[in-house]
């Protein structure tokens, strides 16, 4: 019914399975998944160009938080600030993750890391790169992103 | 006997009491002090030179994780980057924190944010300044960094 989605899930899945070498631990636990199929979703609703959906990977909370420059909190703040800025299709081009890897705390609490790549044309904005930290939470209606700290990589300096 | 460290303490702590408006929070736990003390006792212990005073802030664990453009993971391996970044007093420069805060997740862990600046000689490589969220855990050492995401602004573009 949701190829992209699948495939991107069955994809996430042979990484993982792919690499128990490469990451050294037991093999991905039912959090490590539901965590990654999370993340997932949310580049699928990205992609779908909506926000509303992309922003339900989030806890609906006026305490999470993004970490730049400044710090945001609140979830009404968040998609507030992500439709103001990303008000196209092209705006929003195609969002991607690559070396997704959970790393759990407790039963409540983990963090995930992963990069992001935003393919876009000129008009939308270009291409973008970054990486990120995020702390997720199990909620009552799963697990969600409580903590964001995403860094862009800014293009190389012309020569 | 510590001037340089009860002086920062006491600013954090006259910071944190001066403004309760701002932060529309409860006045500050046992949790968010012990917490802003361990960054500033961070601080004082980079400005003494001592990195491995400094390291203690963090788990001494393999598991602990630095999130840049790679991924770094261990403690033997942070102090070993640090010393070989940083193998002077001028490379290391003075260290100071603003804007700290703490939010709590739960009475095993917690996030902090903040942004740094790092006020160095040009031979020392100059002055750098960014921000951080970090994780922190209470083990049984006390509250411990295990997830450390520094992003350092990059200084304007010459004109």
């Amino acid at each position: 019914m949701r190829p992209l989605r699948t495939i991107v899930c069955l994809a996430a899945l042979l990484l993982i399975i792919a690499t128990p070498a490469r990451s050294q631990t037991a093999p991905p636990t039912a959090e490590t998944l539901a965590i990654i199929s999370l993340l997932n979703k949310s580049a699928d609703d990205w992609n779908r160009g909506d926000l509303d959906a992309f922003a339900t990977s989030y806890k609906n909370s006026p305490d999470i938080l993004f970490m730049g420059r400044t710090i945001q909190h609140g979830y009404a703040q968040m998609l507030a600030r992500y439709k103001s800025a990303y008000p196209s299709a092209a705006a929003m081009g195609m969002l991607s993750f690559s070396e997704l890897a959970v790393q759990p705390l407790d039963a409540r609490f983990a963090t995930a890391t992963g990069n992001f790549h935003l393919e876009r044309t000129q008009t939308g904005g270009g291409n973008a790169d970054g990486y990120f930290l995020l702390v997720v939470e199990y909620t009552p209606t799963g697990w969600k992103i409580i903590r964001d700290a995403t860094t862009a990589l800014r293009p190389p300096a012309a020569k």
